[in-house]
């Protein structure tokens, strides 16, 4: 049985892997009076008066929304709401199994940004934060980042920055291993979407010297802003600082980094071997990487990291998105921003001790129980440092 | 301590009423790829191809949204939708305990009717039902019939129906208890809202012959049906046919039955004794009703209702929205219609055995274990009656 008729098979079993469950005993008049009316009116009543109020005697604070419009459904495309919601369903299994978070999954039958933004603005009394999943690029960074300025609750878009806090969190301690500087580094980036555009935002943010971005259309380069879409045009302004017209295979000759969020098989052996010494490569296009595992190390790639669970150096945002909302909600944070990303990214690459670290081992197991924790601390003192905690 | 007190430390305890809760084990990485990627994208391929497959393979089927925008809370008006989060909690709390529904609170941060359904229609892929709740009259009765035509899921307001289908069910009852016939009966109702009009087009269809609703206004009456907003403007069709002006003191001067859902101390024992012999009186103001049960029962009614867990025959619609939901998604309805009501309030009043049946045993408790599934399959088998079930 493969793993696909498997988990069909494991689906209709369970008819929804989360379920709603009472908190607390209900089973004379007593409890019911507590619970609901009349007594239930009390905590109404407060929090009429202190609007803060609703931390206390509600599940806001422990609770968000997964929100999606079933446009970009794994690598599934477009297959609408109600397709999509497995996957809402199974990431709001994993915000509670990993981080201790209730989170609801919604699939909306929307697909225009405006009404988006609108639902999100009107389910926001209710969760402690909003989960953006599987929407479309570019429409998901303007959704997330009008919801950004305008909520007062977290609103991430886990496909943009999830893989990129644990890219981030992989190379610093690939450069450690490697015993490079950032700023002595040249990234190559394949992908410049939702993932690709976050990757390269938070890498130069961390520091990398020089980073090239590609996409379909070849090298991302300022010339040709006009041409792209606001998110790519971003793009130009920390890529291609030398303004070259390259394909990838030049910009890779002597480069230190790889990383792909592409498509399959854009890289050859080649490419890998012209890079400089002690290269970093990780390809991470889905099912079929840009380069396979076995390629690379045969090319002489030092550190390579992929995000399949069958080799070493998984990168994968399951090790992100369950801490940094519990990190979030716990100190009522009232946005995530790009310093507290980065802040999960060094917190995570720091559960690698100095004895551990080594081309195989440069980031934690999903299961590492530590995870969620040290990530969520991480991004909460960022957040109370930067003055945007509540709490 | 009182009631309030004793919540208010309850809610602080508790910090959230509900949580969501795994359904499936993910323990091992087999258990996350069947939960999750890559396993995820079967079921989602499943649903893509075949829309019903949602209920197969999701948790839709056995779950509702709890919506609210907070303008009618208990008896505390527009308090806006986090402060009536805690009843919505509630609310989902016993669509749990008594029906095993799982629910979700949903409170929006919108007043305006058309977005109100608006949200709705987008929610609708991710949940097998729509509970409204709390939503100002008569607001309430345009956004619930709206979504019932335009929604292919159960939607249902429980405000207007809840204890609509709990005093049918009583008054079936009573009814017998006093030996009376509903067509030989007339009915004095005060409060024409959200659920006096519900009641009043509830216990017409019953067939309850002669009916007179009573507002702040007076009486409702044709001749006055261009100053009616919408909803009252109906009951002038159903109510009142010999075009009456009176008072209500004159109404019940020979009523058989009378129905309060509106203010406390309008009913006097003058009025009551002035009902026809084996009076039946529903009094169900809350906090305070409409005449106390001590001076309804010195007045001589015969079967005295209060909405009250501390005096006989409360009227409750704990009885109605869990078993009304359980058995409108057992059976995949399409809407719950007045027929189906009606066959809840049926097998309510049916749990009361001929035996059992007196005075002051006319509806079973809250905490019969048998409400909610008698009450299922009496709807469901009506909705497939109708042809409005999908199983």
């Amino acid at each position: 049985m493969t793993i696909y008729e498997k988990a069909l098979e494991k689906h209709e079993e369970w008819r929804g892997k989360i379920s709603t469950e009472l908190k607390m005993p209900l089973e004379t008049r007593d409890d019911l009076s507590a619970a609901y009316t009349p007594g239930v009116a009390e905590p109404c009543r407060a929090i009429h008066k202190n609007a803060d109020d609703v931390y206390k005697y509600t599940w806001k604070g422990n609770t968000i929304a997964v929100v999606s419009d079933g446009t970009a459904v794994l690598g599934l495309g477009d297959i609408g709401p109600a397709a999509g919601l497995p996957v809402m369903e199974g990431k709001c299994v994993l915000f509670k199994k990993f981080a201790g978070v209730d989170a609801v999954p919604l699939c909306i039958d929307t697909k225009d940004p405006k009404k988006i933004i609108e639902f999100c603005k009107q389910i926001a009394p209710t969760f402690g934060g909003i989960n953006l999943e599987d929407i479309s690029a570019p429409r998901c960074v303007e959704i997330e980042r009008t919801l950004i300025n305008e909520l007062d609750i977290p609103v991430f878009h886990d496909d943009q920055h999830g893989t990129a806090i644990v890219v981030t969190a992989a190379i610093m301690n690939a450069l450690k291993v490697a015993g490079k500087k950032p700023e002595d580094c040249t990234l190559v980036v394949s992908g410049t979407g939702a993932a690709g555009s976050s990757i390269i935002r938070m890498l130069h943010k961390f520091g990398i010297g020089k980073i090239y971005g590609f996409n379909v259309n070849g090298i991302v380069i300022k010339e040709d802003a006009d041409k792209y879409d606001f998110l790519t045009k971003e793009l130009t302004e920390i890529t291609n600082p030398d303004n070259k017209r390259m394909t990838m295979a030049e910009a890779m000759h002597g480069a230190d980094i790889f990383v792909g969020v592409s498509a399959p098989n854009l890289v050859t052996e080649e490419m890998v071997r012209s890079m400089a010494p002690k290269s970093i490569v990780f390809a991470m296009a889905n099912p079929e990487p840009e380069i396979t595992y076995e390629k690379a190390k045969n090319a002489g790639a030092f550190i390579i990291g992929t995000g399949r669970s069958d080799y070493p150096n998984q990168i994968n945002n399951i090790l992100a998105f369950p801490g940094l909302f519990r990190g979030a909600l716990d100190c009522r944070a009232r946005k995530i921003t790009e310093e507290m990303k980065i802040a999960a990214s060094r917190g995570l690459a720091s559960l690698v001790s100095d004895a551990e670290l080594s081309p195989d081992m440069i980031i934690p197991s999903a299961f590492d129980p530590r995870v969620a924790q040290v990530v969520a601390k991480a991004v909460a003192d960022e957040a109370r440092k930067a003055g945007l905690a509540r709490v």
